[in-house]
């Protein structure tokens, strides 16, 4: 008998994010694993936990707490991300390997949908791939933070017939790119708006979305930068953690491609 | 007593991406507007009715069906489209004037997301800004078609710490934009990615995901491109129609950004 592993999303922070796909396939889980660390790891666990209470219901399973490797945060980003990556395979197939039995089904509970700035999808898919354990596994989509702030701020991703750019605080340029009307920014760690030298341009920023710690500020960026900047720093000190994301979007420039 | 209008986002394909959050914003609709139009009208109409049967329950709710006018497939693009939503607009704002009466709850239930190339939000923007009627308005987010897509080809959206593009078919560029090693594709009326002058690409295209009739393809793009091609063509010519999407994705590329 195979074990099976199933990654989770189960959205933004709302437990009613939670699909009824996700639902099904939680009620076929004998073990969670949880893989917080750090500040959030208290708030994250018990939202996972209430999201199992609510949906598994009376059906036996375990928790199987395995803090995750942090990433180093002094020198080379990508050898960084490669050495944690290594060390967080071995994790993740040592639960594998001990903490479940065959015929056994885990999960991982991702915040979000597993594609988008996880690495969840890639330790199981790698671990699968070495051929060393009997594994089926597969991959259940949860609504995204970008969504979740978009609903809140009741706005679209994407300016009509233009193309969205999704990126990690660290790459925002100071420029929008070529036919790109619509940048979403996360995992900022610095206000790499300040960064951005374009005109007008409006800025959705939403923090907790979801939850009853939800933020949302929207304004043009000249105007609303500093409060932005403020809340951000007051709301990280106050909770010890924050998890945030924005969305910059400039007036639809016709370009040399438009048609 | 305000009229209520909710945008309810109800997944890609399969019913069970309805989020929970979708379910419970069901239970209060009074009206569900019918807006699809063309081939795959009765299809995603099923659909619809199936979800509202299965959530609304008891509920006495009624269907109002309204064709959306097309656009005018001749001539300038965005002028096409500014046409066209000044003629959704008008028949948006008929339906809540006669269809929905004061203190009862309008629902537009909307494929994959209300953020992502769907006209709903901002008709409902405009109406609702135009003081013409009492409305209270809300958005529910649901899985996109690209997280279905991803989900069901068990792979990530971005490389890790990369930006990631979504476009429409007509604003793929040839190359990569800087930074970008994935680029999602949406609405490709044909066959965009022959466009693409990159080497040792991997596409993972997907049609009816999440659907009895889905048709998953990955490969590199040059092995595949063909295949995906003719598999297209038929499945539209046996459908009439055909809702499909795309993940290209480069080996990551070191630039001059990078850290």
């Amino acid at each position: 008998m195979p074990k099976t592993i199933k990654i989770i999303g189960i959205g933004a922070g709302d437990p009613d994010h939670l699909t009824i796909q996700a639902v099904k396939a939680l009620s076929q889980v004998d073990v969670v694993f949880l893989m917080d660390k750090g500040p959030a790891k208290e708030k994250l666990n018990a939202l996972r936990k209430k999201i199992c209470a609510r949906h598994m219901g009376e059906r036996a399973y375990r928790f199987v707490d395995a803090a995750n490797p942090e990433r180093e945060r002094e020198g080379d980003y990508l050898a960084a991300v490669a050495d944690l990556n290594a060390r967080k395979q071995a994790v993740f197939e040592r639960l594998i390997a001990a903490e479940l039995r065959d015929g056994e089904c885990g999960a991982f509970l991702v915040w979000g949908d597993p594609s988008l700035y996880d690495s969840t999808i890639r330790l199981v898919e790698a671990i699968a791939a070495s051929g060393r354990h009997d594994l089926d596994w597969d991959v259940i989509p949860g609504i995204t933070s970008v969504q979740a702030l978009t609903a809140r701020h009741r706005t679209t991703l994407n300016a009509i017939g233009r193309a969205v750019t999704i990126t990690p605080g660290r790459r925002l340029a100071e420029r929008f790119p070529d036919g790109v009307d619509s940048v979403v920014v996360m995992l900022d760690a610095e206000n790499a708006f300040r960064r951005l030298r374009e005109d007008d341009v409006d800025i959705y920023w939403g923090a907790y979305v979801g939850t009853p710690d939800e933020i949302l500020i929207a304004g043009k960026l000249d105007d609303v930068a500093g409060e932005i900047e403020r809340v951000r720093a007051e709301a990280r000190a106050a909770h010890g953690w924050i998890m945030d994301s924005y969305l910059l979007r400039r007036p639809t420039v016709a370009d040399k491609t438009s048609d």
